[in-house]
């Protein structure tokens, strides 16, 4: 059973940090009172400050129509303690299933939108969407982070990164090099 | 020394395979004769087939004048032996270094593209722009890749996943899981 995380504070410039090692990572929305949860893998840091990161949420997904319509969902960072909820996230539609009942995962009131935090993910991004201008051609939305979360206790997350066909590559350990680079 | 590696065509559906799980790039540009080489991180995939790419390159970076104006480039991909090259990449900038010879990496040349591949990465995707909407806004991207080499002998790539400041994830093993997902 995935532990509950509790949750503490993150200073905005430092988001960047989360998502540039490009994790795995579970979007929740909520749309006329119903959260759901899908697994997405396709985000990049467009901005350090305010944080802005795109993302592809395909038409085919269920999310897509609550992303759409509410503008707001959260990304939630999980860690291979999760990847049985990440493959059956990912595996079925929010249109059938309470995935949040189903495998588990417990939601969370955010603070400054209406979709849920994970409670069992190490860190989770309440977004808004700003830019749809790219939604068309690739299903592409410019999210800001709102507000981030993050479990202090969790020091050497163990994300995971898709390499296709549920195969993931887990995070290894982390070095140090001297860089200017931010 | 890090090796140079022998590669391979890889067909194309199985780009996104490679950059999904977001390693670090070396991306190498040539304009007017003159080859150049910067790190960069801020990417995502934007389609299966063809590959698109959707990637960050600053305005303040040397590399994004040659981008702009040959609309080609070569993504190569890394592995922690070239951590030092990484960095220093990273650190310094192409108008006043030659950063093939400063930090001993060998340019290839490609098939499709005037950039280079770099013959000590584990993998080379040769790139054209093929849209640039939102590249005032973010100094984003739009590549299609048009070519992929790999080198077989390298099974379980060891690559590089910027945290800030100079510390990167490496990656560790891999997992399976029965997915739907592709």
């Amino acid at each position: 059973m995935p532990t509950l995380l509790r949750k503490r504070a993150l200073p905005l410039p430092k988001v960047y940090g989360l998502l540039e090692p490009g994790p795995v990572l579970l979007l929740t929305t909520a749309h006329k009172g119903t959260p759901n949860v899908m697994t997405m893998s396709w985000h990049t840091m467009l901005e350090f400050e305010p944080p802005l990161v795109g993302c592809v949420v395909s038409r085919n997904d269920h999310s897509y129509t609550a992303l759409n319509a509410t503008r707001q969902c959260v990304l939630n960072i999980p860690t291979v303690e999760l990847a049985t909820q990440v493959v059956g996230c990912g595996n079925t539609s929010g249109a059938k299933v309470d995935k949040f009942a189903r495998f588990g995962l417990t939601p969370v009131p955010a603070s400054v939108v209406a979709a849920p935090l994970i409670a069992e993910c190490y860190a989770s991004l309440e977004c808004r969407v700003v830019d749809t201008r790219l939604k068309n051609r690739y299903d592409l939305f410019v999210l800001e982070v709102l507000k981030a979360w993050i479990a202090p206790a969790c020091k050497a997350p163990r994300t995971l990164h898709h390499r296709g066909y549920g195969a993931f590559m887990v995070a290894g350990e982390t070095i140090k090099r001297v860089s200017r680079m931010r």
